[in-house]
């Protein structure tokens, strides 16, 4: 034990961490063996060796904006819903011949916890207030489970889409816990696979690894970059090579309305000859808070929005639309072949991104601090690293009201990205299928519902300039379609068309039903 | 008096309009002669003709769907920020040289009260909550004071933009009141020019005046579209042309960023020889609550979003836009001589719409009684009505961002057009304005904050795929410049090139401050 500990010792003053033991007398039995055994597992070296080179690019960079070496998009890698929709329908008959060959994965990033939400839980266990109550995780599920059914049934073979699931040490008990309460959504135990993203130590501006008690180091997860060193170290890519994966689709688990495994986007991109390939929605407003793909020294990335001044946000082309105008929505595609070269060679080229922070530590008195300004940093790597490597890359754009729509905040007035925007945002959807299918909506006296409600999902303009009372709500329609059932609004015609129905709306695999009133 | 009263009884007789007056004996003589000089002021004839023809309209209309009749507005008629960018200095400044020659009038529609806001009052009396406290009124008039200023200045001469202001009988008192009380907020009196709309009666669906109370009828406006009849009887026409106007901007109260006799929208309409113009946003979302200017049959006119069928609403363009794209903002523009047309021939033509309402009504036996269900109409011409009449009607697309936003409901979670997203509306351009005049914020720490603040106003993205803990807000930067000093963005170079400042800043006419933090 006590040769355990001078090892240890050494190792901490050779790195010149050893301030992370200077209460080690404090500490009782228990504590000393939990935090020798943290310590143990820490290469601090090559923490060091991280801070240094993330330091040192996040100065150099600081210097000069992106602005003068960014380029669009250009148009031969672009595939569009809305500019090729001849297209559309060959891409997502690729895709789902992909699917039913069982070349294609899904890959969830869900590592980060519901903080800013409000919640201690993972995300992907949030329920948002559907009249179904169904939570992300099992809305994806059941995506997966229509999914496989209709490559199934064009293809005629069984076929599986195995779904990749990222947690972090946090967030791993919980969600595997809750899995296996809901009998993974009626998907295959074998076919959900659960790995872990790595931590690593929030750091002092000096380099020094922060104690958030006498007994415990600050640590975080390593960003959802940390994807690409988790696929090596717990051997996922060879557990997609074994299963005959050659497509993955990676997404986030925060967006609502995510077309996991998206036919024509797989379709596309394989079509296309991509080896890695970004969904993207149009960014029409220059100071909205996202980031975009673009070139920068001719080769691609993601340009985050606070890397980019005004003016360049602002630039439009001759069309009118803003020039850099490819939002990223954190859904991307990439072959098992430029994944596993990333793994194998460029993932440990990559640094790590400084993010400051305000990080409650403990001082050399032992008490409790918490800064009112950032006092240090949080590494990490974000999962669109990787784009700069890719031999083809290709982008794929998609309306956001069918694709995006992301759960980070809790209700709030003015409030952005809620429970209730994202509720909202599904619920249109699914009106809009129901009336793309000929079904229509009836008010409580029997009326027609007309196809866009008052006061709709952005209500602006014209409604008040008619200085028309309003009794109505100002909600959208209620209505909510089981993916089991439809997974983008296909197959709807025999169960709506020509009916009409009073919200709440449900279909769900036993029929379309109206819900009495409730308070939802 | 009594002869007065079987006068009255005959004619209430004649027009089937008699149960107004079945509680007259329950009546005080002060609320019988109140009632008897509402009812002498009413001419029931036309009330009947008015409720006949727009019922037959509306049942007719209700058939058959806009949808294969709609074409959308040609190129060439089509003037864009976005897209003529070349053309704007000229439009702008051949609007300035108009404005200078005190050719320009501008006339707000105000007539409503701020019923859905939650007030009693107009709703330009509303204060959003800015550092100034300004409100809607006080915004407009100093837009109005600044563009005489900056016009004088090109051109070297007094100039007057005349404000023709279009009240209620709800609104006219403590409008006037509101303006007198602020000295006008610096205009000269007889410049800002009050004048009413109509009122007309509710009415049951069989053509009967809906009785409010047993001596009041349930009266509304007769909608925004009552401009013209009341430009009409209020001898507004003639002040124009004895004032010398030529051009005339109509827009709305409450649009927070109303850019009052915008220089480059008149400019663009008398170069292009429009007769009538609309300024509308690009409509990018198929379900956006917004009516779309476009030709039926051949004429222009406004379809209101509930007139559509999704199909229509999601049709695209070969660029990919939505081909229904120019959404109304409620801000037009006409030529005089248009309107003189327009009062002498054209507005008796016009049909009332009607719009279903419960009307809270004494039954018979004198109860009041608060439907559940629509009992009633009320009867509305809209502002957009005429466009059909234009020999040479012109559409100039703007940018949301920077000119519309509309105060229509009070705050709520998940709200859209409350205080607090119009207030920070205003705040998001009035930021913008001093980064593009080379100013820059810095935070609490002295650090610059970027272009794009964090979780800006339409925050989306990527920001959470970074698993970011987030320790800001997720406002906007609290900027407010004064009209007084800018009405475009222009002149703040001096003011704050190269300067940092620490939010809240406040630029008004004796400089730029740096509030001290509040609850703001």
């Amino acid at each position: 034990m006590e040769s355990t500990r001078s090892i240890l010792a050494q190792r901490l003053a050779e790195a010149g961490q050893s301030h992370l033991v200077q209460f080690w007398d404090e500490l009782t039995p228990e504590q000393q063996a939990e935090m020798t055994s943290d310590l143990e597992a820490m290469d601090f070296q090559e923490i060091n060796k991280f801070f240094r080179s993330a330091m040192e690019v996040s100065c150099s960079s600081k210097q000069e904006k992106m602005d003068a070496r960014m380029e669009p998009v250009p148009r031969e890698v672009l595939g569009s819903v809305t500019r090729d929709r001849d297209c559309l329908k060959d891409w997502e008959e690729k895709g789902l011949w992909c699917i039913s060959q069982s070349r294609v994965a899904v890959l969830l990033l869900a590592g980060g916890q519901g903080t800013r939400l409000g919640v201690s839980y993972p995300k992907g266990m949030y329920d948002v207030g559907l009249p179904s109550h169904k939570t992300l995780f099992q809305i994806q599920a059941e995506r997966i489970l229509r999914l496989q059914q209709l490559s199934e049934q064009r293809h005629g073979a069984k076929c599986c889409i195995p779904w990749y699931i990222m947690t972090s040490g946090r967030t791993m008990g919980s969600t595997k816990k809750f899995f296996l309460r809901h009998s993974y959504f009626g998907l295959c135990k074998d076919n959900v696979i659960f790995f872990q993203q790595g931590m690593l130590p929030a750091m002092d501006y000096n380099g020094k690894i922060i104690l958030e008690s006498k007994n415990k180091l600050a640590m975080a997860p390593d960003g959802n970059g940390g994807l690409y060193r988790a696929l090596g170290t717990q051997g996922i890519v060879e557990d997609m090579d074994r299963r005959g994966v050659k497509f993955i689709h990676v997404y986030c688990v925060d967006n609502i309305l995510v077309k996991v495994a998206d036919p024509a986007f797989v379709g596309f991109c394989v079509q296309k000859g991509g080896d890695c390939g970004a969904k993207v929605v149009e960014k029409t407003n220059p100071t909205e808070a996202v980031g975009v793909v673009c070139k920068v020294d001719g080769r691609y990335q993601v340009v985050e929005y606070s890397e980019i001044t005004l003016a360049t946000a602002e630039k439009r082309s001759a069309d009118g639309r803003l020039m850099f105008n490819a939002g990223n929505v954190a859904n991307h595609f990439f072959t098992l072949a430029f994944l596993r070269d990333i793994v194998q060679t460029f993932e440990p080229q990559l640094q790590h991104h400084v993010a400051q922070k305000k990080i409650p530590y403990v001082d050399t008195q032992g008490r409790l601090i918490k800064p009112d300004k950032p006092n240090g940093i949080k590494m990490e790597k974000f999962v669109f690293d990787i784009f700069q490597f890719a031999k083809a890359f290709v982008v794929y754009e998609v309306l956001r009201e069918d694709e995006f729509s992301a759960l980070k905040n809790a209700d709030s007035q003015d409030g952005k990205d809620t429970p209730t925007t994202v509720k909202h945002a599904l619920m249109s959807l699914h009106h809009r299928w129901v009336l793309n299918a000929a079904g229509h909506f009836i008010d409580e006296n029997g009326t027609r519902v007309p196809a866009i409600p008052r006061d709709g999902p952005a209500g602006s303009g014209t409604a008040d300039v008619n200085q028309n009372l309003k009794d109505g709500t100002d909600l959208p329609i209620k209505c909510e379609i089981s993916p089991l059932v439809s997974y983008g609004g296909e197959g709807l015609e025999e169960l709506v068309s020509g009916r009409e129905f009073r919200p709440t709306l449900v279909i769900d695999e036993s029929g379309a039903h109206e819900l009495v009133k409730n308070g939802l």
